[in-house]
Protein backbone atom coordinates (compact mmCIF):
# COMPACT_ATOMS: atom_id res chain seq x y z
CA UNK A 1 0.00 0.00 0.00
CA UNK A 2 1.37 2.86 -0.88
CA UNK A 3 0.08 6.80 0.11
CA UNK A 4 -2.91 8.73 -0.69
CA UNK A 5 -2.23 9.82 -3.80
CA UNK A 6 -2.30 13.73 -2.88
CA UNK A 7 -0.16 13.29 0.32
CA UNK A 8 2.21 11.31 -2.09
CA UNK A 9 2.25 14.18 -4.49
CA UNK A 10 3.02 16.55 -2.06
CA UNK A 11 6.27 14.73 -0.44
CA UNK A 12 7.38 14.55 -3.99
CA UNK A 13 6.75 18.38 -4.03
CA UNK A 14 8.11 19.15 -0.89
CA UNK A 15 11.30 16.67 -1.73
CA UNK A 16 12.28 19.28 -4.50
CA UNK A 17 13.17 21.19 -2.40
CA UNK A 18 17.06 21.57 -1.08
CA UNK A 19 18.04 19.39 1.93
CA UNK A 20 14.87 17.65 2.41
CA UNK A 21 14.83 14.03 1.92
CA UNK A 22 12.12 11.75 1.88
CA UNK A 23 11.37 11.26 5.76
CA UNK A 24 11.54 14.95 6.24
CA UNK A 25 9.07 15.67 3.42
CA UNK A 26 6.60 12.99 4.80
CA UNK A 27 6.42 14.30 8.04
CA UNK A 28 6.10 18.27 6.51
CA UNK A 29 3.23 16.60 4.24
CA UNK A 30 1.60 15.03 7.15
CA UNK A 31 1.92 18.13 9.42
CA UNK A 32 0.23 19.94 6.38
CA UNK A 33 -2.75 17.76 6.76
CA UNK A 34 -3.41 18.86 10.17
CA UNK A 35 -2.70 22.76 9.59
CA UNK A 36 -5.83 24.73 9.52
CA UNK A 37 -6.91 25.41 6.00
CA UNK A 38 -6.30 29.22 6.24
CA UNK A 39 -2.51 28.81 6.76
CA UNK A 40 -2.49 25.97 4.02
CA UNK A 41 -3.86 28.26 1.37
CA UNK A 42 -2.23 31.26 2.24
CA UNK A 43 1.24 28.76 1.73
CA UNK A 44 0.09 28.30 -1.48
CA UNK A 45 -0.55 31.33 -2.50
CA UNK A 46 2.40 32.92 -1.05
CA UNK A 47 4.23 30.16 -3.28
CA UNK A 48 2.75 31.76 -6.26
CA UNK A 49 3.26 35.34 -5.31
CA UNK A 50 6.90 34.73 -5.18
CA UNK A 51 7.16 33.52 -8.61
CA UNK A 52 4.06 36.09 -10.36
CA UNK A 53 5.66 39.18 -7.85
CA UNK A 54 9.01 39.06 -7.69
CA UNK A 55 11.32 39.78 -10.34
CA UNK A 56 15.65 40.44 -10.64
CA UNK A 57 16.35 43.85 -10.17
CA UNK A 58 17.50 44.80 -14.33
CA UNK A 59 20.09 46.91 -12.69
CA UNK A 60 21.53 44.96 -10.06
CA UNK A 61 20.02 41.58 -10.49
CA UNK A 62 18.81 41.65 -6.70
CA UNK A 63 15.28 40.42 -5.67
CA UNK A 64 12.43 42.93 -6.22
CA UNK A 65 8.63 43.73 -6.45
CA UNK A 66 9.88 46.90 -8.71
CA UNK A 67 12.36 47.50 -11.46
CA UNK A 68 14.56 48.86 -10.83
CA UNK A 69 15.20 47.65 -7.20
CA UNK A 70 14.15 50.21 -4.36
CA UNK A 71 18.41 50.19 -3.31
CA UNK A 72 18.93 51.04 -7.25
CA UNK A 73 16.54 54.49 -6.74
CA UNK A 74 17.40 55.33 -3.61
CA UNK A 75 19.01 58.84 -4.30
CA UNK A 76 20.28 58.69 -0.52
CA UNK A 77 22.94 56.07 -0.97
CA UNK A 78 26.19 56.68 -2.24
CA UNK A 79 26.56 55.84 -6.51
CA UNK A 80 30.01 55.65 -5.83
CA UNK A 81 30.63 52.17 -5.00
CA UNK A 82 29.36 48.75 -6.07
CA UNK A 83 29.23 45.97 -3.78
CA UNK A 84 29.39 42.50 -5.59
CA UNK A 85 28.06 39.19 -3.94
CA UNK A 86 26.72 35.96 -5.23
CA UNK A 87 23.33 35.88 -4.30
CA UNK A 88 20.42 37.87 -3.04
CA UNK A 89 20.32 36.79 0.60
CA UNK A 90 24.17 38.36 0.77
CA UNK A 91 22.44 41.36 -0.30
CA UNK A 92 20.11 41.17 2.98
CA UNK A 93 23.15 40.24 5.33
CA UNK A 94 24.90 43.24 4.24
CA UNK A 95 22.47 45.29 4.93
CA UNK A 96 20.96 44.24 8.19
CA UNK A 97 24.70 45.32 9.39
CA UNK A 98 23.49 48.69 8.53
CA UNK A 99 26.59 50.06 7.88
CA UNK A 100 27.05 50.17 3.68
CA UNK A 101 25.39 52.86 2.23
CA UNK A 102 26.69 52.53 -1.15
CA UNK A 103 25.09 49.93 -3.83
CA UNK A 104 25.07 46.26 -5.05
CA UNK A 105 25.48 43.91 -7.94
CA UNK A 106 24.47 40.29 -7.54
CA UNK A 107 26.49 37.57 -9.36
CA UNK A 108 23.98 34.78 -9.49
CA UNK A 109 26.69 32.44 -8.75
CA UNK A 110 30.15 31.80 -8.71
CA UNK A 111 32.36 30.69 -11.42
CA UNK A 112 32.83 26.63 -10.99
CA UNK A 113 34.61 24.67 -13.58
CA UNK A 114 33.30 21.44 -11.93
CA UNK A 115 29.72 22.18 -12.25
CA UNK A 116 30.37 24.21 -15.98
CA UNK A 117 29.40 27.87 -14.62
CA UNK A 118 31.35 29.96 -16.96
CA UNK A 119 31.47 34.17 -16.91
CA UNK A 120 28.71 33.99 -19.25
CA UNK A 121 26.69 32.00 -16.78
CA UNK A 122 26.85 34.92 -14.57
CA UNK A 123 25.40 38.40 -14.10
CA UNK A 124 28.67 39.92 -15.09
CA UNK A 125 28.02 41.62 -18.51
CA UNK A 126 25.55 44.11 -17.02
CA UNK A 127 28.39 44.67 -14.04
CA UNK A 128 30.95 45.76 -16.83
CA UNK A 129 28.25 47.45 -18.23
CA UNK A 130 27.30 49.86 -14.92
CA UNK A 131 31.20 50.31 -14.75
CA UNK A 132 30.27 52.62 -17.91
CA UNK A 133 29.14 55.36 -15.80
CA UNK A 134 32.00 57.49 -14.50
CA UNK A 135 30.23 57.66 -10.96
CA UNK A 136 31.48 54.77 -9.76
CA UNK A 137 34.91 54.82 -8.31
CA UNK A 138 35.48 51.24 -6.45
CA UNK A 139 33.71 47.74 -6.53
CA UNK A 140 34.18 46.05 -3.38
CA UNK A 141 33.97 42.00 -3.98
CA UNK A 142 32.20 40.03 -1.35
CA UNK A 143 32.19 36.55 -2.87
CA UNK A 144 32.29 33.88 -0.07
CA UNK A 145 35.89 32.78 0.87
CA UNK A 146 35.39 29.16 -0.90
CA UNK A 147 37.67 27.94 -3.69
CA UNK A 148 35.48 29.46 -6.01
CA UNK A 149 34.54 32.55 -4.32
CA UNK A 150 38.25 33.83 -4.74
CA UNK A 151 38.61 32.39 -8.25
CA UNK A 152 35.81 34.62 -8.86
CA UNK A 153 37.12 37.39 -7.15
CA UNK A 154 40.00 37.34 -8.83
CA UNK A 155 38.75 37.02 -12.13
CA UNK A 156 36.79 40.02 -11.66
CA UNK A 157 39.50 41.75 -10.52
CA UNK A 158 41.79 41.34 -13.43
CA UNK A 159 38.27 42.30 -15.49
CA UNK A 160 38.00 46.02 -13.84
CA UNK A 161 41.09 47.20 -12.61
CA UNK A 162 42.41 48.05 -16.26
CA UNK A 163 39.65 50.71 -16.11
CA UNK A 164 41.26 52.19 -13.77
CA UNK A 165 38.53 51.92 -10.96
CA UNK A 166 39.42 50.70 -7.73
CA UNK A 167 39.11 46.73 -7.00
CA UNK A 168 38.89 45.54 -3.60
CA UNK A 169 37.92 42.56 -1.66
CA UNK A 170 36.74 42.15 1.84
CA UNK A 171 39.03 41.19 4.85
CA UNK A 172 39.22 37.58 5.94
CA UNK A 173 40.27 37.01 9.46
CA UNK A 174 39.35 35.37 12.80
CA UNK A 175 35.52 35.89 13.09
CA UNK A 176 34.85 38.27 16.35
CA UNK A 177 33.69 36.64 19.46
CA UNK A 178 35.62 33.01 17.62
CA UNK A 179 38.31 31.51 19.85
CA UNK A 180 41.73 31.26 18.08
CA UNK A 181 41.63 27.15 19.01
CA UNK A 182 38.94 26.36 16.96
CA UNK A 183 40.17 28.81 13.85
CA UNK A 184 41.16 26.45 10.80
CA UNK A 185 44.29 26.73 9.59
CA UNK A 186 43.22 29.27 6.22
CA UNK A 187 41.41 31.34 8.37
CA UNK A 188 44.61 31.88 10.66
CA UNK A 189 47.15 32.78 7.62
CA UNK A 190 44.51 34.58 6.73
CA UNK A 191 44.38 36.80 10.17
CA UNK A 192 48.61 36.71 9.94
CA UNK A 193 48.66 37.64 6.78
CA UNK A 194 46.30 40.51 7.30
CA UNK A 195 47.03 41.90 10.48
CA UNK A 196 47.25 45.11 11.11
CA UNK A 197 49.59 48.07 13.20
CA UNK A 198 47.74 49.24 17.06
CA UNK B 1 15.89 46.96 4.58
CA UNK B 2 13.41 43.82 4.69
CA UNK B 3 13.30 41.26 2.04
CA UNK B 4 10.52 42.10 -0.40
CA UNK B 5 7.08 41.49 0.85
CA UNK B 6 6.34 38.33 -1.18
CA UNK B 7 9.14 36.60 -0.26
CA UNK B 8 8.63 37.45 3.24
CA UNK B 9 5.85 36.37 3.58
CA UNK B 10 6.60 32.87 2.03
CA UNK B 11 9.65 32.66 4.50
CA UNK B 12 6.59 33.41 7.19
CA UNK B 13 4.76 30.03 5.90
CA UNK B 14 7.74 28.14 5.61
CA UNK B 15 9.08 28.65 9.38
CA UNK B 16 5.40 27.22 10.77
CA UNK B 17 6.77 23.94 9.59
CA UNK B 18 8.11 22.00 12.07
CA UNK B 19 12.10 21.67 12.60
CA UNK B 20 12.27 24.42 9.92
CA UNK B 21 14.06 27.69 11.31
CA UNK B 22 14.34 31.37 10.02
CA UNK B 23 17.52 30.88 7.95
CA UNK B 24 16.44 27.39 6.81
CA UNK B 25 12.94 29.01 5.50
CA UNK B 26 14.94 32.03 3.64
CA UNK B 27 16.97 29.56 1.62
CA UNK B 28 13.83 27.51 0.64
CA UNK B 29 11.97 31.04 0.14
CA UNK B 30 14.82 31.42 -2.12
CA UNK B 31 14.99 28.43 -4.09
CA UNK B 32 11.61 28.67 -4.89
CA UNK B 33 12.49 31.78 -6.42
CA UNK B 34 14.77 29.64 -8.95
CA UNK B 35 11.95 27.24 -9.06
CA UNK B 36 10.77 26.35 -12.65
CA UNK B 37 7.33 28.40 -12.14
CA UNK B 38 5.33 24.89 -13.49
CA UNK B 39 7.11 23.09 -10.21
CA UNK B 40 5.75 25.67 -8.09
CA UNK B 41 2.53 25.86 -9.52
CA UNK B 42 2.14 22.71 -8.95
CA UNK B 43 3.71 22.53 -5.07
CA UNK B 44 0.88 25.35 -4.42
CA UNK B 45 -1.86 22.93 -5.78
CA UNK B 46 -0.55 19.62 -4.38
CA UNK B 47 -0.74 21.65 -0.61
CA UNK B 48 -4.47 22.89 -1.25
CA UNK B 49 -4.97 19.41 -2.82
CA UNK B 50 -4.18 17.31 0.41
CA UNK B 51 -6.39 19.50 2.39
CA UNK B 52 -9.38 19.44 0.11
CA UNK B 53 -9.25 15.96 -1.23
CA UNK B 54 -7.63 13.95 2.44
CA UNK B 55 -9.78 13.09 5.63
CA UNK B 56 -9.60 10.76 8.31
CA UNK B 57 -11.16 7.22 7.57
CA UNK B 58 -14.77 7.24 9.71
CA UNK B 59 -13.59 3.98 10.86
CA UNK B 60 -10.33 3.36 11.54
CA UNK B 61 -8.74 7.27 11.68
CA UNK B 62 -6.18 6.54 9.19
CA UNK B 63 -5.56 8.94 5.92
CA UNK B 64 -7.93 8.15 2.79
CA UNK B 65 -9.05 9.88 -0.29
CA UNK B 66 -12.11 7.48 0.14
CA UNK B 67 -14.30 6.82 3.05
CA UNK B 68 -14.27 4.19 4.84
CA UNK B 69 -10.10 3.79 4.09
CA UNK B 70 -9.05 1.36 1.23
CA UNK B 71 -8.21 -1.30 4.22
CA UNK B 72 -11.12 -0.81 6.09
CA UNK B 73 -13.22 -1.79 3.28
CA UNK B 74 -10.73 -4.45 1.75
CA UNK B 75 -12.19 -8.18 2.05
CA UNK B 76 -9.05 -9.67 1.90
CA UNK B 77 -7.67 -8.84 5.06
CA UNK B 78 -8.46 -10.25 7.90
CA UNK B 79 -11.01 -8.31 10.22
CA UNK B 80 -9.60 -10.45 13.41
CA UNK B 81 -7.29 -7.85 14.42
CA UNK B 82 -6.99 -4.83 14.58
CA UNK B 83 -3.62 -2.84 15.34
CA UNK B 84 -3.21 0.15 17.05
CA UNK B 85 -0.66 3.25 16.24
CA UNK B 86 -0.22 6.67 17.14
CA UNK B 87 -0.49 8.17 13.90
CA UNK B 88 -1.13 7.50 10.02
CA UNK B 89 2.77 7.41 8.86
CA UNK B 90 3.00 4.19 11.14
CA UNK B 91 -0.07 2.66 8.61
CA UNK B 92 2.32 3.53 6.16
CA UNK B 93 5.70 1.83 7.90
CA UNK B 94 3.75 -0.90 8.87
CA UNK B 95 2.01 -1.96 5.82
CA UNK B 96 5.37 -1.15 3.63
CA UNK B 97 6.55 -4.85 5.92
CA UNK B 98 4.04 -6.51 3.87
CA UNK B 99 3.56 -9.33 6.55
CA UNK B 100 0.66 -7.94 8.68
CA UNK B 101 -2.76 -8.39 7.18
CA UNK B 102 -5.50 -7.23 9.52
CA UNK B 103 -6.84 -4.17 10.49
CA UNK B 104 -5.59 -0.70 12.01
CA UNK B 105 -6.93 1.86 14.55
CA UNK B 106 -5.15 5.39 14.27
CA UNK B 107 -4.63 7.33 17.80
CA UNK B 108 -3.61 10.41 16.64
CA UNK B 109 -1.53 10.94 19.44
CA UNK B 110 -0.61 9.88 22.80
CA UNK B 111 -1.92 10.16 26.31
CA UNK B 112 0.41 13.14 27.55
CA UNK B 113 -0.76 15.08 30.89
CA UNK B 114 2.64 17.00 30.42
CA UNK B 115 0.43 18.54 26.65
CA UNK B 116 -2.78 17.92 28.14
CA UNK B 117 -3.90 15.33 25.94
CA UNK B 118 -6.37 13.35 27.65
CA UNK B 119 -7.98 10.48 26.25
CA UNK B 120 -10.93 12.22 25.09
CA UNK B 121 -8.11 13.72 22.73
CA UNK B 122 -7.29 10.69 21.01
CA UNK B 123 -9.48 8.26 19.05
CA UNK B 124 -10.07 6.24 21.76
CA UNK B 125 -14.36 6.34 22.01
CA UNK B 126 -14.39 4.91 18.20
CA UNK B 127 -12.04 2.19 18.84
CA UNK B 128 -14.03 1.11 21.70
CA UNK B 129 -17.11 1.01 19.83
CA UNK B 130 -15.61 -1.24 16.90
CA UNK B 131 -14.73 -3.49 19.51
CA UNK B 132 -18.30 -4.39 19.93
CA UNK B 133 -18.02 -6.30 16.37
CA UNK B 134 -17.61 -10.02 17.37
CA UNK B 135 -15.56 -10.20 14.82
CA UNK B 136 -12.66 -8.90 16.57
CA UNK B 137 -10.36 -10.87 18.64
CA UNK B 138 -7.00 -9.02 18.69
CA UNK B 139 -5.64 -5.88 19.76
CA UNK B 140 -2.08 -5.55 18.55
CA UNK B 141 -0.72 -1.55 20.53
CA UNK B 142 1.87 -0.73 18.46
CA UNK B 143 2.36 2.76 20.19
CA UNK B 144 5.73 3.80 20.15
CA UNK B 145 7.87 2.45 23.23
CA UNK B 146 8.39 6.16 24.32
CA UNK B 147 6.99 6.91 28.00
CA UNK B 148 3.93 8.19 26.61
CA UNK B 149 3.57 5.11 24.56
CA UNK B 150 4.07 2.84 26.89
CA UNK B 151 1.04 4.74 29.54
CA UNK B 152 -1.16 4.81 26.29
CA UNK B 153 -0.67 1.31 25.39
CA UNK B 154 -1.39 0.29 29.10
CA UNK B 155 -4.60 2.43 29.66
CA UNK B 156 -5.88 1.28 26.62
CA UNK B 157 -4.93 -2.95 27.98
CA UNK B 158 -7.19 -1.82 31.06
CA UNK B 159 -9.75 -0.44 29.16
CA UNK B 160 -10.42 -3.14 26.64
CA UNK B 161 -9.13 -6.76 28.92
CA UNK B 162 -12.34 -6.81 30.69
CA UNK B 163 -14.45 -7.24 27.44
CA UNK B 164 -12.50 -10.15 26.50
CA UNK B 165 -10.53 -9.41 23.76
CA UNK B 166 -6.96 -9.94 23.64
CA UNK B 167 -4.43 -7.23 23.75
CA UNK B 168 -0.83 -7.51 22.74
CA UNK B 169 2.11 -5.19 22.50
CA UNK B 170 4.51 -5.36 19.67
CA UNK B 171 7.75 -7.01 21.26
CA UNK B 172 10.94 -4.74 22.21
CA UNK B 173 14.09 -5.66 22.07
CA UNK B 174 17.56 -5.24 20.00
CA UNK B 175 17.22 -4.00 16.14
CA UNK B 176 18.20 -6.52 13.78
CA UNK B 177 21.20 -5.84 12.82
CA UNK B 178 22.23 -3.63 15.76
CA UNK B 179 25.23 -4.31 18.16
CA UNK B 180 24.62 -5.00 21.54
CA UNK B 181 27.63 -2.48 22.35
CA UNK B 182 25.44 0.29 21.24
CA UNK B 183 22.23 -0.70 22.80
CA UNK B 184 20.86 1.67 25.63
CA UNK B 185 19.97 0.05 29.06
CA UNK B 186 16.04 0.26 28.92
CA UNK B 187 16.19 -1.74 25.14
CA UNK B 188 18.61 -4.11 26.73
CA UNK B 189 16.45 -4.90 29.90
CA UNK B 190 13.67 -4.96 27.65
CA UNK B 191 15.50 -8.10 25.12
CA UNK B 192 17.00 -9.90 28.22
CA UNK B 193 12.81 -10.11 29.49
CA UNK B 194 11.28 -11.15 26.56
CA UNK B 195 14.18 -13.96 25.61
CA UNK B 196 12.61 -16.67 24.16
CA UNK B 197 14.04 -20.15 24.31
CA UNK B 198 15.57 -21.62 20.88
Amino acid sequence: MQYPAPIAKLINSFTKLPGIGSKTAARLAFYVLDMPERDVLEFAQNLINVKRELTYCSVCGNITDSDPCPICQDPGRSHKEILVVEDARDVMSMERMQEYNGLYHVLHGVLSPMEGTGPDDLNIASLIKRLEDPTIEEVIIATNATAEGEATAMYLARLIKPAGIKVTRLAHGLAVGSDIEYADEMTLYRAIEGRREL
